[in-house]
């Protein structure tokens, strides 16, 4: 129930992706970890798509990089909410995944984070997840009181530092 | 209940931002449109922002073009998922608008579509409204349909045309 | 036998599209244009890769345009050759278009062609086939022949009125 | 009196942003660092710009990376000048930075400088004073005198190697 | 006492670089313009520059665009404050004017706006004059009120007709 | 027969261009691998590309960087199919040699691959081959089976943790 | 004798290379145009770059656009100067002609100008001519005071418009 | 006599630039260094060029990075053909000292050269100088044969290990 899928295109991508997976158990919110990608097993991408919601899926986080189709090919399958993380991959600065992520055809929607924005996906997806779930809506806002205090004792040091 | 909120940071963008509120209308999710602006009007960003759960809203559209910051600056006050319309300017192609939109540091995501894709932003919310309403899930279904039989007419067309 | 398919995401772009039909059709090779979009028809794009070979389809040429997922699409499910063509859209110029088509992942290539760049997609596609047709080989160095004419008269205009 | 202040989006920053502090004390210009955050503190943000005039501030400088809004938000509340620094992040090379803080909208300028050019933030910063402060726009124009002594003696060295 | 100077690289850019000079006016600044090429003037930039801080000027605004020098070169020249404006020009979208304006060398800073902001740099100029000039401080914010009550004009019509 | 030629502008790209000798070696298809350099041994380019479908080869790959010139020269001189790896140098991130090899004009066609994409600029031409080549055809048939496996183990792996 | 050649890829550009014809024609400078292209007409291209110098050629300006290696090709196989204009073509807004002219390899340089800079191109070599040729170094000079005194006549004229 | 300059604006290029100096000194071509800024010691470079042709300069190489207004600058003040070398900074990638350099307006020529290109600004100083020297144009071409011979032992080298 409100389970998070989060796919990624390769499994070298996981130091990166594994950023949604943590904020998302810091949440208490269920997630579970895949890889599958667009152009490598496609059938399973089509598959997973076509049966996330009967299998319990809300939210579909989707990490690749490059021509990074993952999201789109699972949102073509899909009308649950896709997550588009693009990845940086070793050449063209992610603006490759970036574009091949976001610049979506009209009728069929990628919600696309930063390139290699993992931890913003997870709160993406708690987010949505949030809209039928106040506890969890008073977990997200405890957790951005708690990164509100993070910056503020930041600021106490820099400004004693440097005045 | 259920209400989704599309902010524009200039009137001049209604011409795209609109198709947000028409595909919401043809799937009977109330919207509401307004202009606010992130740099012009910071102080009416931060009260909708802070009072928009309360407002009955669940999903915020925000639209604007070059250094966009409107649906950064939302999401800084706010939990709700905010998706985010760069919008292409009258130079550097939309580039601009893209990058300051979908670059967000860790901690606030907002959820990026394409340069100018209001529809799908239209679309983003309604799939993220449908998790708790499955009259809407259907009716998003029932879209995508409609879309397929579209393409496959065309499909048609072009293939008698040209083979 | 040797047929091409000259697949493209979108009917509106045909007048570009078009050229790769038209250049094929002069070289006497059978080709045939459908409508398929991988986000919006993904069960046509999969059928259509999964059957080509029996098909009698020889070459797959995929036009496309912003976030150009149909050439991948289509490659990930078929090893004949599949010739992408990047489409200009109303935004980015082409560069997306253009990385979300060139930049695939390793296993699984698409032979990218320029911006907008059809004619030459139905000329690689008659380059592939002549490898065992002679016929269609000599009628490809003519064509080249006839464009070197070409070249050749401009250049003597150009000369007699500038020099 | 005369007072500049230097804002960072992240503690992380401050390697960099130091220059401007840094350049500022040699010329004897008092200036305060501070870590605030457009996204994760905005409403001390909002505070600082507010009373910033008051407080004794005549140039707030800002430095921010990714989609960088924090000198946009403050420019937002206050009709001090204000200075942008786009802070290079991991990825995009400073482009996102750039564009976010630059393009702003009509009605609400930032100065911006380069890409991580801290010290000429803190320069720009003392050229404003000064145009009140005749002491100062002594001490800039003897700082612009050692520079030139410095690039002059490069010039000899390089000279009397390579000739 | 605390003029303004324009200076644009082209008289081509005039109606553009006016917006400056406009906003200037009607903030009661006084302005000149003056029509001086980094590239094709040298001479009379280095004068311009070297004299600006004896001939009255308090501020320098520069518009140029293609391989953009001109407020390099005066800034190179004085320890005035000095904006520059990047010109969008036939080609590269105003990327070469940003980046040639904006990128400068440690030790000489240019207060960088918008590709063709040039109302913003005539803002920018106006908020470094009120720094010592109370009445044009009051200006700058009922001019800022005033763009307050457009906007909110705007989002009451917009309100009014989708919602 | 049916030999595929691998040229590289320089011996140091020999380390990212060998893996489309090794692919093809995996495949049991012949291949040679030659430095020979559009613009430094323009000649040799020549003579190569005008004797190739003589001496065997079937397709041809070309690997260079910067202003990559080398699929284009050789395609000017052979209509043989010509497939192009854009190379990533010590600048500009690869985007100069992909615009160099990918936007050739009408007329010359050049399959161009990603970024340093050697090993599918050799599954391309296996591709090219297998058309007539039903054991070839198997062979990559096989080996994207094999490479669908390793995913599903990655899968399973990634799943085991992180569920 | 010091006569230039002035090759361009494409008859359709000679409205824009036409100006280098036009500048030289005004210092006096003997030049010829020809439509050679490196890719439809490699064998000119490489005849002509042969022969230049016995042929009475000091200096060769090549255009071309997209993947633009007209100019790198002739200096494959000649010493003498070779000038490069980038092209803008209907796509990437001349930044691929830029990048395929000026980044060339080490060891075959090409002296490039800006993106569709004809007249630039003949200036530079009309520099290049000048160097032995004391009546065209004078009338070069003469231009510039020519267009010193257009400028200063603009800006007498803005100046009394505006200030 | 015919001797080339070689200026760059920091110290720090040194490493870079010095391959134009050590490629003249192998051709016999006499060059000197020096340390120049067009923004830092700006009357510097106004007096090099002013006296260059005087001082016995026949080709002037500017060597600067990002906002690269060096070779514009002394392009102003002279007619010698001037060789701009854009210089990769640790930001942009080399993109804004490729554009500061290129991009020139009408009338003021810059020959640029590729990203740190140094050895090639030192190659096109000779062609130009060669045109009225038969010894150095000799030189050049014998430099020309011997990276011939290079390039084809690597050809040997790299056939006989992978064939």
């Amino acid at each position: 129930m409100n389970k998070v899928a989060i796919l990624m295109g390769s499994k070298s991508d996981v130091g990166v992706v594994k950023e949604a997976y943590d904020v998302l158990s810091a949440l208490g919110v269920k997630s579970e970890m895949r890889v599958i990608s667009a152009h490598r097993t496609p059938d399973e991408a089509h598959k997973f798509a076509l049966q996330a919601r009967d299998n319990g899926y809300s939210v579909i986080i989707c990490a690749a990089g490059k021509a990074a189709h993952l999201a789109g090919v699972i949102a073509a399958y899909t009308t649950l909410p896709v997550i588009g993380i693009p990845i940086k991959s070793s050449t063209m600065d992610g603006l490759d995944s970036l574009l091949s992520t976001v610049q979506m055809p009209s009728g069929v929607p990628v919600a696309t984070v930063a390139v290699d924005g993992a931890k913003n996906a997870g709160l993406l997806a708690a987010e949505i997840l949030a809209l039928s779930d106040n506890d969890l809506a008073l977990k997200l806002k405890e957790m951005r009181e708690e990164m509100k205090r993070k910056i503020s004792e930041d600021d106490e040091k820099i400004f004693d530092e440097f005045h």
